[in-house]
Order: structure tokens, then C-alpha cells, then sequence
């Protein structure tokens, strides 16, 4: 029952001993008296100064608790319930007319971890972004705590100049020079690949802003199959029609066929659409492939079309001397997607749309808010930047960043990308050694993606066909729910393609070591020994 | 010099002696030494527990000097600088190749505030949002250390939950019945106004999602000429163009006129558009007014219109008892848009968009991706509402506010809405009894923005017409020029149609007292009095 049900029942009969001296064992300190004091009693209000500090010294207790056992391998990666468990048995939701004590708020903050998921332990492979980075997270408490807004200088003066050295770093990183480029943090990197065809656009048709789509011609996109959905999604909500969105052919490592690219803008032409614009992925979402830019630029430019690079996944590479002639190329991009809360393990969100036309963002976006962006304020407008924005108000996610970068150096980062990429290819060696398992691509991986089937003795004495597929197909889900259940360890599956249920391995988190990788495949072994 | 500049110089030659004893009187205790600690040294580093909790424990002591502080009215709003000043004076922006030490991090974190506004000062009146909600602050901290992702039940089981509880309860106050209603949580107003077009569009014409706009009638939009600039910025990111956006004519108080309405809706037709989406403000950004939400339902009803209500500002109010009548009609919206973050103080960001029919942004926006959505998981997959999402990956904003509104019950909210609304009545009573200050709208002001000129003393004696307003028009700027230089408060002006520059009071934190008021009053006076 420890922490079990948050809903303090018996409040006024006096607090639960077990569940006190739990607190207190756990924090190693006497714990406040919060079962009288409410929300109204912290600052601003007069003398709240005392209980503030002892509030958050609280919180910040039990997110150190929680910090420190994310990285311990033997505590679960998550408590699994499902949701009707968790409403009914584990979480009071329902929201009160009357304060609770900061008691109960407490409670309810050790429960919410307690039935979350610990995306920083060295165990959890379920997503393209994991870890839990102290100083990062530094960057977010601070930034929350600063609460401010990225649309003018005057109320974020440090964040918005933090944001426009950090575009321009990253600019040049990606290899344009300094004469052009500009950017703008986004909330997520759909929205930044959003960017990306609202820009080409407008750069294309500037009438778009003003008249809308009803006097362009139908315009064509071309996007890999295996690329991101967000390219499609992106033309619907443009009011392109994800229909017009050209899903190029990739091989079979998943990189798309410079020569269907190609073949696919002279179909659309001579379905009498206007290709405008193609994406090329740098790191796809599955197999963590790799476009061929350079060729891609090639047909771009006899084309005269806006190529944007999707390297929302890939990005992290650029920081790695070592990895960084993947993206060869990239830097003929117009536009690129690039989301340091992947393998550059900052907090989310932080990802960025950088653009090579200055300029253009403020054009295709402004409408100049005068209640916001006056002309004549006392300092130099144009670091009033918020008119960039398709958004109004803006999150902080710059700092954070920011932070992390002064905390590694440009070195660490490209270290963190280093050792992702060595735990891939220790994945992948162990699968080439393994006999129980087997690889989804027979070459070594390009980026952090490991792809592989765990084959069940039942099934290694099957030949390739239809039949065992039909079983197949079933097993990575089952394991997943096992897995799910026990708590052990989180890796993420799904079909591509003519291929059924396999595993995606991905390293992002810099907490991961070899002994994990080990654990991972023995993990699934007995779990899916019986299948 | 003291924290002046964020390089610490000659780090190798030993601390700056002055900058620990003044750390140490700062915090009032003995300062743990970060100056040979770097990041790599903390948690997931082995045995990186302690300085784990030593360094964020030092941010905690000055992040709690930071609220303290921005509750003082003798501490100052904002340290002014221009952007060179910062950058030349201040502020190393520089990021280095070599990992910085922790110690370096604490200073920057230190001076990143310094430079700052502090929006939950009680005399900031700058914005929307402002002030700073320990629980609220509390809550973001835990967001960003669980760093999680909103797409799927199976990575954010909690706060899925608490999102569908959320909306639900939010859904309610708008008056939908319990067998309505969807929504989703946005990255801020601006984006939830940009869903309400997005799923009107959708709902009257579902082809746009594959085919695009191009297979559509030419469509027109409606929205009050002192709406949100949102409504315009919208319709030209959607390809509808912002020319197709008809802005009707509003009374003097700033509602929108429904005569008005009724005859743009028939210009449009005249001209061959079909009108199919109309914007209603229930508090606008400038003025506070609410415009008629019964009389524009009547119409949206008759033309069978798309009903959205802008209540980003004003949607707060409909936690008070008494003046929630002020939104009366927003049931018959077909959207809402409602902004915890602003007067409901919500730390940035936290925006809803509710949508009455359920099922439709799921289906307007879905593209089920196979990596993230499976349809073969183990737990019921109603719950994985990525895909309603224009987003993929999408920041946690529901916890802050469940946290809060636990701590605080709807009638805290209620409560700090009537404050709020009571320090403008204050405001205005005060306008009217000075001589030195100008009314711009003579009524009562029915949210909390109450817009004011200052009349200098040289300009008492002209008589109302251009000669003084083309005076007036640079007394606001001047004003505000010399408050961001003193940094004792912050107040936000803008022209407004034939009206030269006023400035908006505006009051939306709790920290915010009569005598603040008054202290603006005054301020004002004394800059101006030269003028």
C-alpha cells in the first residue's frame, strides 16, 4: 500500500506512520509538516519564503530519488498498469472545488514517477530520444522557473540572443556560410519539417500568404517511403493533400533511389502537377538509413527544387568527426530538420528548422502584431524575432541546449554520438553471433538502429514463406507485452514494408553500456522461449 | 564585477575569492567546490549520485533566490541592456570545443537569470501571462525530469491520463455534454486556433486531407478586426490565404458588431467565396472585450458556420462564479481555445483546444505511423492519441496544471480570477479620479485589461486632435523606454485603429497588490512629467 494509492485517505485522523517513516527513510531527513500548509501559503504570499524552500527542497528530494533510480539497473524501467488499473486502483485523477495540502501534492508527484516511465534507465531503447541528462535537465528547471516567452527581446533578452548564437553555430555546423542561414527553435521536429515545406513554398509562390492555394498550380513533394510521416501530414495540414506527397522508392538498406527520384518528378509532371519540393531523411526512423544527398542535391538543383534534409535523427552525427561524412551533402540542403533531444540527449523539446534564405521565415510569417512587435521601442527590433514563428507565444527550449553544450563542449557531444554508434554495432555483432536471432539487414549499421527478428525454437526449424511470416509476425508483439509486464527492459517493434514484427534496437541514451545491450537480447530469449 | 560577467577569468590561478564569499553569503552555507567537476561526472557516471545532488541542490539555492527575489517589490523587474551590451558586457555566448567545469554552469545559470525579466514580479504588466506558481513551477520540474513524450499510453501512461481527464473536465465548464467533446493540449494559443480552422475545414470538407486545396471552392473566414492576429497567420500556413480572412468591424468596446458579421458573410458570397468558419474572441488581446457569443452562434447556425471561440485570454473566467456569464454562449462553439497559462497561471506553456465533435481531429489529422501507433500492443490502443496530433513527439504541458488545480481546487482558481479582476476595477477607478491619465474606453472593463494614456503636463492644456496626437502618439514609447532602463515595472502600449499609442494594464498575477498598482500610476507620472 506504500505510496500504492495516492489519494491520502484519513487525513484529518492524523498522517500515515508507515508512509512517514517511508518518507523519512528515503529522503534520509526529517520530513516538514505539509499536512496543513495549501498552495496559498507559498510565496507570493507574505512569509511564504520558509515554506517555499521547504516545498521544492521536498520535490527536489524526491526527483533525486527518482533521478538516482533511473540509473540504477535494478530498479524496472516502469511499473506497468493498465489504464483502467491505473484510474481505478493506483490514481485518484478526480480534480477537487477545495486546496489539498501540499502533503497530497507530494504524494501525487511521487506517484506520478512511480507509474511513469524511466526513459533515462540504461534499459529503456523504446524511443529515438532517452537519458536523462542532469545538466539538461538543470536547463529545464531553470528555464520553468524563469517562465518566460521567446516572441521579443524585451521580456527574453538572454534567450532570444542565446537562440540566434546557437542557430548561427549550428548553421555552420551543418557547413553553410555565415553570410546566410536563419532558423528558429520549434516544438518538435514534425513542426520543424512543417516549416520546411510552408517555407519552400512561400520562397516558390510568395502570393500563397496572401491568396491562398486556390491560385497556385497543384504541387507535387517527394519524400522516401521510409522517411517520416510527418512530410505527409505536414501536406495535409498546408492544404497540399497528402496525396500529392510522392513516396520515392528506397533499396533495400532504406536509402532512396537517387533514379526514382527521378522517374517519380517525371510522373508527377505528366500528371500535370508542379514539383516544388523533396525531402531527403538523414537517419530514417526505422532503419536509421542515410539518403544520398549529394545525388539528391544533383537532381534538386537541375530541377530547381527546395531540398530539405529531414535530420531530425541524423543531426546528432554532425558533432562526431568520426560519423559526420554520412551527411555529406547536407550542406547543399535549403533546409534541415535537426532535433538535439535525439542522440544529443537534451530534454524535450528542442529541435530546430534552419534555413538557408535569411530572411524568408519573417517574410512567410509575419503579420507584425502591433500590440507585440512595436517599431518604436528603445533597442534594436530586429532581435524581436517572434514574427518568425507560425506559433505566438514560444517555449523556452534554447537554454537547456545551451547549457549542455558549455557543460560538454562541441567534443562531448561528439563522444556521447561515439559511443550510441558503438553500442549499435555491438548489437550488432552479437546478433551475427547469435543463433536465436536475426538480423533485419545483413550490413553494418550507418547510425544507431539495429533491426533483428528473435527466431523461437519453434520456429527455427521452419523454412522462409508465408507460414512461418503468419507466426512471426505475432512474436515481437508478444515478447513486447511480457516485457511490458515484467518491466525489465523497453525496445520498440512494427512491420515494414514486406518484412513482419522486428525489433528496433536504437541507442540514444548515454547511460547505456554493453552489459545492457547483453541483457537485452537475453531479456527477449526467455521471454520469447516459450513462443 | 560580482557575478557581472560570466567567464570566470584565470580559473587555473584559483577561484575568484570574492565570488565564493559572496556564493556563500548568498546561499548562507558553504558551497560544495564544482571547480574541478565536470558534467561527465555526474549521474549516469558511476558513483555520480552525490555530485549529482550537490550540483542540483546548488541550483535549487539559486532558483529559489530567483522566486524570492521576483516576489520583492524593492528588487527590480529587469536589469536592462541592450543586445551588444549583453553580448559584449555581460554575457560569454561563446560555446566551447572542451567541456566548461560545473562551477562555470552554476555562474552562467546565475547571470541567465540576473540578465532576465522577472515575469512574476508583482509590478510586471507587461504580458498575458505572467507571475510564478510555485506548484505550478514544481510541476515543470518533474515534467522535465521524467522527460517524456505525449504520442503513446505505453511511454506516458500517467499524463495520457491526465490529459483525457483534463479535457474532459475543461470540456464540461465549457457546458458540452459528456457525450461530446475532444480536444488536445497545444504548444500555445496560436496553434490551438490553427487545430479550430484545420478540423472546421476538415469537417466540411474531408478530401483536403489527400487531395488538398486545390479540389476546393474558395473558402472564407470571419474574425473581429481586434481578434488575435493568430486567426490571419493561421489560414495563410493552411494555404486558405490570409486575404480570404474577412475582419468585421466591432462596436467601441471592442466587441465584434453581429450586423457586421452578417453582411461580411454576404460580401464574401458575392464575391464567389463559401464562408464556412467564423472566429469569435471571448477576451480580446488588447481591449478584454468579449464579443456576443449567443448572437454570432445564431449566425454560424443559420449558415451553417464552423463556431470558434478564441478564449485563450478570457477562458479563465469561466472558473469564476461571477463572471464566467461574461462567456455566455461558448457552449454552442464548435471549438474552444482556452489558455491555462495565462490567467489561470499556468507556467508557459499550456494551451487547450477543445472540439465538440469527437473523433474528428483524430481523423483529420491521423497517419498512423506503424513505429509508434501498433494496433497490436498489449493494452487497449484508444489510448495512444499521438496521431490526433499535428505534432508527433509533444511536450508534457498537463501535469503542471493537474498539480495545480489540485493544490489550489477550482474555487482557488475562481478565487485568483476575481483578484485579478478586482486589481483592474482598481486600476480604472484611479484613472478616472486622475487628472494626469485618459481613459481610452469609458466603460467599466469587463476582463482585466484596462487600457490608459498618460497625458504629460506640456499636453494638458491642447485640445483634442492630431496636433496632440501626433504628440501623445510617442509619450507611451518614451515612457516604456525609461522603465525598461529604471527596470521598477513594465507595462506593455500599442496604438489601436484611429488611436495613437496607450498603454494596456493587464493583470493576470496573483503577486499583484493594490499598492502595485499604484506604484504604476505613479512611475508613469514621474517618467512622463518632462514630456
Amino acid at each position: 500500500m506504500l505510496w500504492g494509492r495516492n489519494r491520502i485517505i484519513g487525513k484529518t485522523a492524523g498522517r500515515d506512520k508507515e508512509q512517514d517513516s517511508a518518507a523519512v527513510k528515503d529522503r534520509g531527513q526529517t520530513p516538514a509538516d505539509f499536512s496543513r500548509i495549501y498552495s496559498k501559503d507559498l510565496l507570493p504570499a507574505p512569509g511564504g519564503e520558509e515554506m517555499t524552500r521547504g516545498f521544492l527542497q521536498e520535490l527536489v528530494n524526491i526527483l533525486l530519488g527518482y533521478i538516482s533510480k533511473s540509473s540504477q539497473r535494478s530498479s524496472k524501467v516502469l511499473d506497468f498498469h493498465h489504464p483502467h488499473q491505473l484510474k481505478e486502483e493506483c490514481f485518484t485523477l478526480d480534480l477537487p472545488d477545495q486546496p489539498e495540502t501540499l502533503e497530497q501534492i507530494l504524494v501525487d508527484c511521487k506517484d506520478t514517477l512511480k507509474y511513469g516511465v524511466r526513459t533515462g534507465h540504461p534499459r529503456f531503447f523504446n524511443q529515438l530520444s532517452s537519458g536523462l541528462d542532469v545538466v539538461g535537465v538543470a536547463g529545464e528547471w531553470l528555464t520553468s522557473t524563469a517562465n518566460t516567452n521567446m516572441f521579443t527581446y524585451e521580456v527574453s533578452p538572454v534567450f532570444v540572443l542565446m537562440e540566434e548564437f546557437l542557430l548561427r553555430k549550428m548553421q555552420s555546423i551543418v557547413g553553410w556560410s555565415d553570410d546566410v542561414g536563419d532558423g528558429i527553435f520549434c516544438p518538435g521536429g514534425t513542426i520543424s519539417n512543417l516549416y520546411s515545406i510552408l517555407v519552400a513554398r512561400y520562397h516558390f509562390y510568395p502570393e500563397v500568404k496572401t491568396r491562398g492555394m486556390g491560385v497556385l498550380p497543384q504541387l507535387a513533394l517527394f519524400t522516401s517511403e521510409q522517411s517520416h510521416y510527418s512530410v505527409k501530414k505536414s501536406a495535409a495540414v498546408l492544404g497540399m493533400g497528402s496525396e500529392n506527397v510522392f513516396m520515392v522508392k528506397c533499396d533495400e538498406s532504406g536509402k532512396m533511389i537517387p533514379a526514382e527520384l527521378e522517374s517519380s518528378i517525371v510522373t508527377a509532371e505528366e500528371k500535370g502537377l508542379v514539383p516544388f519540393y523533396v525531402n531527403a531523411t538523414a537517419g530514417t526512423t526505422v532503419y536509421g538509413a542515410f539518403d544520398p544527398l549529394k545525388a539528391i542535391a544533383d537532381i534538386c538543383h537541375r530541377h530547381t527544387l527546395w531540398m530539405h534534409v529531414d535530420a531530425a535523427w541524423g543531426g546528432a552525427l554532425l558533432m562526431s568527426d568520426r560519423h559526420k561524412i554520412k551527411l555529406a551533402g547536407i550542406e547543399r540542403a535549403w533546409s534541415v530538420t535537426w532535433n538535439p533531444h535525439k542522440m544529443m540527449g537534451v530534454p524535450l523539446q528542442c529541435s530546430v528548422i534552419l534555413v538557408k534564405k535569411r530572411g524568408l521565415l519573417q517574410e512567410c510569417n509575419d503579420f507584425g502584431a502591433e500590440y507585440l512587435f512595436q517599431t518604436d521601442k528603445n533597442y534594436d527590433v530586429s532581435y524581436d524575432t517572434g514574427d518568425k514563428s507560425i506559433q505566438c507565444g514560444r517555449h523556452v527550449d534554447v537554454f537547456k541546449l545551451w547549457l549542455m553544450w558549455k557543460a560538454k563542449g562541441s567534443e562531448g557531444f561528439g563522444s556521447q554520438v561515439n559511443k550510441c554508434l558503438e553500442n549499435a554495432e555491438y548489437l550488432y555483432d552479437q546478433l551475427q553471433r547469435r543463433t536465436d536471432f536475426e538480423l533485419v539487414l545483413k550490413n553494418k549499421p550507418e547510425h544507431s538502429n539495429v533491426c533483428f527478428w528473435y527466431i523461437p525454437p519453434s520456429l527455427r526449424g521452419l523454412p522462409p514463406g508465408p507460414d512461418r511470416d503468419a507466426i512471426l509476425h505475432q512474436v515481437a508483439p508478444r515478447i513486447k507485452g511480457r516485457m511490458m509486464e515484467k518491466g525489465s527492459v523497453m525496445i520498440g517493434y512494427q512491420p515494414l514494408g514486406d518484412k513482419v514484427n522486428f525489433f528496433r534496437g536504437v541507442f540514444s541514451n548515454p547511460a547505456t553500456q554493453q552489459e545492457d545491450v547483453d541483457f537485452l537480447l537475453d531479456e527477449i530469449a526467455r521471454m520469447g522461449d516459450d513462443l
